[in-house]
């Protein structure tokens, strides 16, 4: 039914009315586009998450001080540079970026939120982005989705992009996003930034609330909890350009809400898939959990573990790996009543190793997208969770990262 | 002063007065040494500290049921096989093991502790294990530590052993020990096994509390809490062959405790710096904290954080990721407040980058020995943590382990 009532259209951020975008070549990374801008044909409504590290970025910092009133209308994406790490210039660069980008597109400085990726503690080369922000100004257009996904792309491989829309009425909703990848899907690995417009026109209450919950079952569960950058934010925009009131909750903003879900998961899953030197898309479903809580945490932790994730590259059907991740998640259960299976294939029950096809289970692993299923046998709950596998090319990406 | 008072000696295990071990090929793996025996000329006070993990190996639960009187005489190890995973037949193995040794020892068989590192969910091979604790049964000797030293080793490149004497009065008093390396100093992916004995006479009471703090300052600061493999114990056996009463508290106990943290340090080191595939030892010094367990998190986060390891092994001074690490540590601190060094160089001051000589930094990093320091400008604690850089080798070790 999701299928039939929510169509996958082309394209991501420009995707629903009311957006233009670019991507330039600024000269942040020594090749390829770098600095993004997005911009809203008037104000929205504005809602955004952010990284719980204690450590943030300037322009996080920015972002949270502005979002407070619920309203923006520009953002500037840059990568190549974290602008973490910086002190107080930090804050006055991302200032200054957000300023000339509203004196150029006529928009009060306030209503200009930024985002940054890349090497923290280095100085954001402000000359360098002032005209980036010129260049990327006058090149907006509503086609400019696409190269603004690869300007904020660091160690991607590819762009990532989502748009759903669906009717409410004589009107049509759509609802799209970029993403750049997590570097990786072990939390500490990742940068992770989202941007979600919508021409729907939502309430900047609502936009909140569903902002966060989208983000917590999708983003969320490609990283852990307390463990994420010092950039990591997604934003979301409103145009409102879809026309009529405001929708209502328990009633078509529901609707938006499925919408909003579909496309935050799908970019999450999409940077898993695209972390760093992986080969293959770890997904992990938990059931049978004492606690929603628990549920997330135990799929987070297999997602996360460096032993499943190097079985995985290496096809080696290792479940006692599983089982011992689950064990330290935090998750409350009795080792005696877990089950695990990879793919179709089970391979454990009641804590204990089941006769399985070796060869089965090795196919199942050396597929580009792995499922592993652990049933806790705790009680109800479930969660997914997205990860990767941990590659030889994974270090080499990031021994020299820096360099 | 510690220096004068206490020696290192050469040998482990057997050093103390009273012990004697043995350690053989019994076809568990498919080649090498793989199984060792531990064996006291009487009862000895006994304890042991046990992984947090919710799934515990057999052997770890037969061990915590045994411990409980405080009293033991022997330990059977084997490598290859972690007998984790296995259901009440895992639990029937570990039993069988600690019988059979009994039973050649003429030791009772509650006095017999058994301990398993290698793959897990695997059936334990008992009939090659009966034959192998026959085996090593014959061979114990006074000169066995270090064959039981090599036997218990898995991915390690090398046995660790260590001893420490010192005198009280007319009694030579020592303290010995053998460990296997975690795999690799990131949490999940330890299994660490420690033994230590001593020809002190100490009283159960205290040999727990003493060895209990020992581990937490050593074996587990290169592990995190909660986040242990299903096989990780250290145990330690108290022979009182040197004579006497039972150390006192406020006196020469003060002088075991020394002793037993050395040794318990030595050995968490050695393991650190032999994690799989690592180039280097990364000693994590945090100052500065505001608890002591905010200073013991952030010391263990940096130390496991894989951003910090592969800038590490790619000799990239990389600070930032020192900072990001800390700030999603959970210690609380003001980033605005926090210093870094790299070795001697200091690379930030005030949450911000300082101009540093890039050349003396890499230099810093490309030593076998790397000492990162941070100083969370927050109150008086402070922590040591020990890990290693993350390579490509450590990938190819896991991705076919099991295979």
């Amino acid at each position: 039914m999701e299928e039939d009532f929510f169509r996958s259209t082309g394209g991501g951020v420009t995707a629903p009315a009311g957006f233009t975008a670019a991507g330039v070549a600024a000269g942040i990374k020594r090749e390829g586009l770098d600095l993004a801008v997005l911009h809203a044909g008037g104000p929205c409504t504005a809602a955004g998450v952010f990284t719980r590290n204690r450590v943030k970025a300037a322009p996080v910092l920015l972002d949270m001080e502005r979002l407070a009133g619920g309203v923006a209308r520009t953002v500037v994406i840059n990568s190549g540079n974290a602008n973490a790490c910086n002190g107080p210039q930090g804050l006055a660069d991302a200032r200054a970026c957000a300023r000339e980008a509203g004196r150029l597109l006529r928009v009060p400085e306030e209503e200009v939120l930024v985002a940054s990726t890349g090497v923290i503690g280095m100085p954001l080369p402000l000359e360098t982005m002032l005209q980036g922000i010129a260049k990327a100004c006058g090149e907006l257009s509503p086609d400019g989705g696409q190269a603004a996904a690869r300007a904020i792309m660091t160690t991607d491989t590819r762009p990532k992009e989502r748009a759903v829309t669906f009717r409410l009425g004589d009107r049509l909703i759509t609802v799209g996003g970029m993403a750049k990848g997590s570097g990786m899907i072990h939390p500490d690995m990742a940068t992770l930034l989202g941007f979600v417009t919508t021409d729907a026109p939502v309430a900047p209450g609502d936009l909140r609330s569903l902002l966060t919950a989208a983000v917590e079952d999708s983003f969320n569960m490609i990283t852990v909890d307390g463990d994420t950058s010092t950039n990591d934010l997604v934003l979301c925009l409103a145009s409102g350009a879809a026309g009529g009131l405001p929708l209502l909750k328990g009633g078509d903003l529901d609707f938006f809400d499925i919408a909003l879900r579909v496309v935050c998961r799908e970019l999450a899953r999409e940077c898993a898939a695209d972390g760093e030197g992986a080969g293959h898309l770890i997904t992990v479903e938990v059931a049978g959990a004492a606690s929603p809580g628990d549920a997330r945490a135990c799929a987070r932790t297999v997602a996360g573990s460096s032993l499943v994730k190097t079985a995985v590259a290496g096809a080696d059907a290792n479940w006692g790996r599983v089982l011992c991740a689950a064990g330290y998640s935090g998750a409350v259960f009795e080792p005696g009543n877990a089950s695990v299976w990879l793919g179709e294939v089970q391979v454990a029950t009641g804590g204990a190793g089941l006769p399985f096809d070796e060869d089965r289970a090795r196919r199942v692993l050396q597929q580009p997208q792995v499922t592993i299923r652990v049933d806790l046998g705790a009680g109800p709950y479930s969660a997914t969770a997205w990860g990767c596998d941990l590659t030889a090319e994974y270090v080499r990406i990031n021994a020299s990262y820096r360099s």
